[in-house]
């Protein structure tokens, strides 16, 4: 009998390699564990289940010097195990040179440096088979008022944005961008904050349609906001390009836990809306073993990334499937949502005057909390 | 000598009935005031110098039996003070029947009608001389995953703001509509919830240009997010309609203090943004009076709004003009970032490639600590 | 076949009265459902399984001019369903007169009334066989700093809770206070704000061994803290006198979410504390029936409080009997933080310049990760 | 003419060499400055008008091999400068072998360690002056819920502050110690995580007269808590025995803003409680320059830390001083919280029965507005 928890290839998951490679370095403490080599990454992950993984530039090629012999190795290691490579990223953070952002620093020779490199490493994404090329932000912002200007910083982003478009499109790359917002950390407050106004940018783009959003389950939850709704709306957008799994307890530092380990209730409707919301592109994780955590660790915590989500699969798709549950959905009139307002052919007139018995109305129970509870039995598998 | 900070119509103050009007009530206890008659606000708010007064229809006209009666005495009050009405909203959140929502409710009968309800007092905002109709969709939302399906509840929203835009179009109002956004409360999560997800939403509108924003201060800081860039980034998109100025002490319940009293380092950044960033629509109030007020204090906070709003505008003018702040503004660059990051005629051709001493330039000091500490100094008076 | 979630009388859970009474009055909106007869309240919570309620003064006696009537009414009910009253509070946060707290307001005959509300309540909780005494001071607080001089509040605080205490010993009643913190909503800030706060202050009483805590799961996770931790610490001290289940979504309002319907995750361990920890009073819900339900949607509400309860129950005594778990407890050195960190004997002496190789130190895991893991899937029931 | 916001050393600030030193390494990214030796430290605060530095040991004496040689360059730059060290700390929180805490690891040897550790930088603080000896848990704490017993990790927390007492007294040194109280960050959970948690604690040590508290603003206000109430709540248990001054936004990540550049609303307030509450020992700062700094950054950020500092000084001064002030915290009643409840003489017996007209009690307004604007208008300098 096979565990029904164990991922495979069909599962389409992927990790970066920064996230079983995180060192342990915080602003409080230094590394506890050696660097992971890449190709070691790679093996590991494959022997897990997952279908691929992912990168910054400096995570798989940190030095030139090395660049072309660490590249044979890492896609010696894809080959060898069948290991994709879906998405890529550019580390715009780390160096000091980007202690002020990338794209929006205010020193116009950083933002230059910045988008040659980006530029280098769509390069490698396309060769390696990237299609979605991944931009968070995370220095783009600002600890106090004066020193950045938002309009201009979104002019350059803007200008960022539509140059990279170009370039892609001139080179002919199946590839796709997809922000990452973020509220804040390591930034005070980093522009496009959140789903929201990442997708309202986007719209301001020249070529906007090869833009989409990367959300992660834990920037969205440091606001306080709830990540099934936010990607609920990007996919309304048509917008949900990536996707970023990982756990988080509520408005304080980033925590990066491993997916299914934070908000519980919540990852039970993150999969669900991502397993019936229409997104079918890869299941990528972005946490961080915690520190106390050796080699063994990490592996144990990538491999239960990929198994909660297995298991909340398992449930969401119980869940649906429950008449129970149906009967509920109709009692409480969610299904009636789908059906517009308004009726075929009518216009404000017929709505112009309407009544209703608005006591009579507000009386109606919904059954929310019978709905809800079905739902949370699903959860604790007590259904 | 004219105290500097005492407000006249020119400044365009105005005031929610609801605010000055507000008797109380909340979770934990019962109204600590009567009632307040709108044309007793009236003639209070025209003699504290305020420009305008805003309504829900179920401020001004809470009873149909006394509707024209009400009206007359309204309009009669502005007449005599001077003071216009500059936006007008619905009250959808009040009454049992909208326990669910009102244009997002699970329930059609329910959306039939508030949208009857808005329709209705959309006609008395155009015969008062209202500019802007807010939505603010405080019980569009959920508490539990199931009960709202985001999707079909954006296309209700979609589809009840391209009929609302039909409307003003076909009766020739001169009004726009402005999105209120915010997180949560009363409902646990509310759809729309911060300003970018509002501004995303009304692109995919018919007529996105009769639509824009009502952000609110603290409804963005108990996303913890940085209201002035939240506006700032609705300036660029040309989409800050109206603007609700409070205080609010982060994430928790929404405070509603009067403006000035919460974030103060945020509000002096949220009249620069106002003042430099192009709005020069109405400054309205969205507060309440807390609970221990009895009617003499309702009307010193409501001064205290509009005071602390002159007081800091005083203040963000003298900082602009500051020699030493603007030669702090050059050596922090800030004013290289509106400078394109290309040069004229360049590609991305001729970014490929740059390099930078990275590690040079990394070492080149922003000084944003001596800029935001003579910002921080004009706050405080002492410059 | 018996559900093996169906509570009993044995399981000792308890309800206030005002928590399926709660009518919907919120900020926003009006009362969504009529008042609940506690005699009603009493029946039903007998047959969903409930051993006790409890109650404000003016839940249960709201008019001094039934009071007699509404009292025979209500022990006739108790004594036909067998429950009991195991704790009683004071309502010093409704009506006007308490806008600014209660013990310690500033108008001191305020502060007199509010202390002669308590003692009459005290006489009928006494009277009803209540042993538990909660005192929450939701009103005490401020929105402004010079407006409470905490010092005196304390003082304040500290002058009421010892008069209390030298009542309850004089009148012979079997009856221990129980303090329960909140940060914050009502007033801007609370006074007490998190068990830590009022655990300190009580060690300040004249006779503290009468005062302890109730803790209530949503007001500390409202802070962002472990309520786990929290009530661990409480048991520490020996001052878990009481508690307040329900559930909350991080910084934010006070939603009173049913219990098992917040932080899943965080109940796992709220449950397992207070199972193994040596609580063995009364399990008390305090939550809110959302305004989205109706008299049926109440009962439902409650029933998955105790249901829930029950379910992590099951959950957590499985997870501290499974062997694996044992052994990954001891795997992770959890049971070592048992062993005293000196020896029989030992003392600074022994310790003063113990060294160890550091870093060999350093590179042990924690295995943690499979040990949460191992938690986790227990919760999720696939274990 | 003296600049009034210049410091000298009888406003008896002092800076942690960590924080002047902190080099900018964060979890995204490396240093951006390169160390700072804590003898050009010294020299620099004494320049701009500090009284003391404080240090961790690893701050001062990274290496025993230079220890002596390092020590002599310090202690001389002392003299030179006649700054004094006021207090010390261990670092027990960056090496990896203190991955999950010092004193309540699960892995005794690594308390045992950790005991020493502390010991051996105790007679350092001794022999150079120090009379408070800080202990910040920042890794005392778990990510999740079985890893780490919180009853037997207090317990070992008792047992290592019980044997730091014995040991400060037996060696006849002239120090208390401070516990410095954090909510998270960087663990998931920190045990005693705030100002009350710790105060709780305290009273259960043995010689709980030599242990109080150093609450960081940053840290109760990243739980949301309000800082001046938690320090005058400590005041008023006698424990406020050290401070840490900086600035945080709210509920994220741990941003040690230089003082007066976060919460200013609330800065004001905390210097109220700290020049009218009783304290007077140093004004300790523990921020850290943000990375966007050079060298010159750093000392304006130190030198802004304590300006600021003595401009809210002075307007807490004048705030107090203003006969306005005076009458109108009168007319709020906050002068009548001083005056006890009860009578002298009385008992509960002249309570009992106590009638007010509590509607017309309730009427009565606060005037709190007035009273707040007072004071926002001396923050605002524009009294």
């Amino acid at each position: 009998m096979t565990d029904p928890y164990t991922p495979t290839k069909d599962d389409k998951f992927s990790f970066g390699l920064w996230t079983v490679g995180w060192q342990g370095v915080d602003v409080f403490g230094g590394a506890v564990r050696p660097r992971l080599d890449p190709v070691e990454a790679v093996h590991r992950l494959a022997e897990l289940g997952a279908a691929a993984v992912t990168f910054h530039d400096d995570d798989l090629v940190p030095d030139d010097a090395t660049r072309t012999r660490e590249l044979e190795r890492f896609t010696k290691a894809l080959a060898e195990t069948g290991l994709g490579v879906e998405m890529a990223t550019t580390n715009l953070f780390g160096h000091p040179v980007f202690k002020d952002g990338g794209l929006t620093a205010n020193d116009r020779d950083v933002r230059r440096y910045a988008l040659a490199k980006v530029l280098r490493n769509i390069d490698l994404a396309a060769e390696l088979g990237a299609k979605t090329y991944v931009l968070w932000g995370g220095r783009e912002g600002a600890e106090s008022g004066a020193t950045k200007d938002v309009a201009a910083a979104l002019d350059r982003y803007k200008e960022s944005l539509d140059l990279l478009c170009g370039y892609v499109r001139e080179q002919g790359y199946d590839i796709r961008f997809a922000l990452e917002p973020k509220p804040n950390e390591p930034r005070g407050d980093i522009l496009l904050p959140t789903v929201g106004h990442a997708l309202a940018f986007i719209e301001s783009l020249d070529e906007s349609s090869r833009v989409g959003l990367n959300p992660e389950v834990g920037h969205e939850e440091m606001a306080g906001l709830n990540y099934a709704h936010g990607i609920a709306q990007a996919l309304w957008h048509g917008k949900l390009f990536h996707i970023d799994l990982n756990g988080q307890h509520g408005p304080r530092f980033d925590q990066d836990l491993r997916f299914g380990a934070g908000n519980v209730r919540g990852a039970f409707w993150v999969v669900d809306t991502v397993e019936s919301g229409g997104y079918d592109g890869p299941l990528h994780f972005d946490y961080k073993p915690p520190r106390t955590e050796d080699d063994a660790g990490v592996w144990a915590s990538a491999a239960a990334c990929m198994r909660n989500y297995l298991i909340l699969r398992a449930k969401v798709t119980a869940f649906r499937a429950d008449p129970e549950v149906q009967q509920a959905l109709r009692a409480s009139g969610a299904d009636q949502l789908a059906q517009p307002t308004l009726a075929g052919g009518e216009t404000w007139r017929d709505i112009q005057g309407v009544t209703v018995d608005a006591d009579e109305l507000g009386r109606r129970g919904l059954a929310y909390e019978h709905l809800d509870q079905l739902a949370l039995e699903h959860l604790y598998g007590v259904r």
